[in-house]
């Protein structure tokens, strides 16, 4: 057992050895252009991870790390065009870079490619592992079509949003362990409760995100907290608030999303006011503890020995401890 | 064996018992919405035939036929977009009556669903289907892109012109047939054969539409011909043309194709008669008989009985007869 860098070095090097032909340039560049400017490489090092834990070899479950990037990759490449996302990874998004037809079919093949790298397993795991990735390539869909649509609305709950966060972005990671486990032939319930620990996790580290964006050390964090605040994103803490605030900072509240000229740092000062003034991160902070609980708990239950189990325990901590 | 009548019917019937939950509608309702204007369902139709020409229960082929169906929808839901059409069979795009990030979206949707109905059949059939699968719709994105391309450069050959239409098209009624076959248990190289048959004979019909879109009778074609020359489609039969014309021809099309402001009809009349005089007409036809001879051999080559490839012959007689 290893610790997530070597996984991420195994899923790096795998990547520079990813050749797509050189004709037709439009659609491969694109492709190479996105999958290289970076990035953690945090899903497929969790299958790598998870195959290695459950005692299959890190090399076989190089096809479903790789299909679960390549997927993950292609959401962001569709998911940009649709919130007109200017950078990714600090780099040009590909509709901004090419565009916007460029992007879509790149992603298309992206995601073909993503079942063309799940066809890589051994044939008779190959029906096991599709039915778990097309559930969860659907709910990604599903994920992004709830986020878009709550952007419209006033009428979102905080059960809607975690519901939401969930699929579009918790299922993904549940599925990256679950589909290492099944490469190495754990047994169902043993992927099952892997996966639980995965979604749960996903569910923690988003809400962690809307706390960090709030809270977090400008110096840590690397930029200036307030960004949700000033897009008006609808995140737990908004979400908490409104529940909470009293009719008073409710017209606050919304008097400053529906003003369209103000300045930056009043907005965020007279925002945070309130989510101090209703405890708010102390609200989100349990919320986090509650799923990382829930995450544990399923963790716990896996029927290996604590040895086995410490890379995912100080993968945990280390995302759950971030401070950026 | 039934007559392609029959197929259409049962996959009518089989889309209208197609229910996508009601919620997300901005997801779903898309999708029922292109999935319902029409079609004449010919692909799907080809993978019941084909399971049915092999030996199988016709509803064996079902969960393919479906899977092939809503690939080919979802394809049309994102070319659309790329091609900024307005309307598809007779109604507004899902981009025009929605917008552009829905049809995205719900085309990512009905694409990962493609994979849902394949994996519905049984465990041992769905590698092998996969396979073939994913590389058939790397092959139409491939040929998407290199379509998009061809409208931009004026170096575009015969060859590169058909190569294009192979694989944006013609695989994907190879693949019908293949996949129709592959549920009924048939040999390698009885697949490989149906899919042959299936290619060339998607190659030649849709030489014939571009002949149609010339040389139809507008009464029988249903619309006015000249179409392509207006649109400055590069068509095999400008391509030809391009190849064949003298330098003061050449000149004229050149001309054509570069002015912005014109009487439609004369641009018609002034191209045709290109056309005629370098006999262009006959060329296509070759070219058209030259793949269905293929196809014909190709089918010729399957180990079954006359009596079992009637509807087929049917078919490609009824579809290489059309006036349509």
């Amino acid at each position: 057992m290893q610790s997530i860098k070597a996984y991420q070095d195994v899923i790096r090097q795998a990547l520079t050895q990813f050749h797509f032909p050189e004709e037709p340039s439009n659609l491969y560049k694109p492709i190479n252009y996105l999958l290289n400017i970076g990035g953690k490489r945090i899903r497929p090092s969790l299958t790598l991870l998870a195959a290695d834990m459950f005692g299959a070899e890190v090399s076989s479950a190089l096809p479903s790390a790789l299909a679960i990037e390549v997927f993950h990759n292609f959401s962001l490449m569709h998911d940009d065009i649709m919130d007109k996302a200017p950078l990714r990874r600090g780099h040009d998004t590909v509709h901004e870079k090419w565009n916007a037809n460029t992007a879509i079919l790149s992603g298309d093949f992206m995601l073909i490619h993503s079942y063309t790298l799940l066809a890589k397993n051994p044939p008779e795991l190959i029906a096991p592992l599709l039915e778990v990735f097309n559930k969860t390539a659907a709910e990604v869909c599903i994920g992004q079509q709830l986020d878009m649509d709550y952007e419209k609305t006033q009428d979102v709950t905080i059960n809607d949003y975690v519901e939401m966060i969930r699929l579009k972005t918790a299922v993904l990671i549940g599925t990256a362990l679950q589909l290492g486990a099944m490469v190495a032939h754990a047994e169902k319930s043993q992927t099952e409760l892997i996966y639980q620990y995965g979604v749960n996790l996903g569910i923690a580290f988003q809400l962690q995100d809307d706390l960090l964006d709030a809270y977090g050390d400008p110096l840590k964090f690397g930029k200036q907290p307030g960004g949700d605040i000033l897009e008006n994103k609808k995140t737990y803490l908004l979400l908490k608030t409104l529940e909470l605030a009293n009719e008073e900072d409710q017209r606050e509240i919304i008097s400053w999303l529906q003003q369209t000229e103000y300045d930056p740092s009043k907005k965020i000062d007279a925002i945070m006011r309130i989510y101090d003034k209703l405890k708010i991160k102390e609200y989100i902070n349990d919320e986090i503890r509650e799923y990382t609980h829930r995450a544990f708990q399923a963790l716990d239950e896996i029927a290996l020995t604590k040895e086995k189990k410490v890379p995912l325990l100080q993968l945990s901590n280390e995302l759950l401890n971030r401070t950026k």
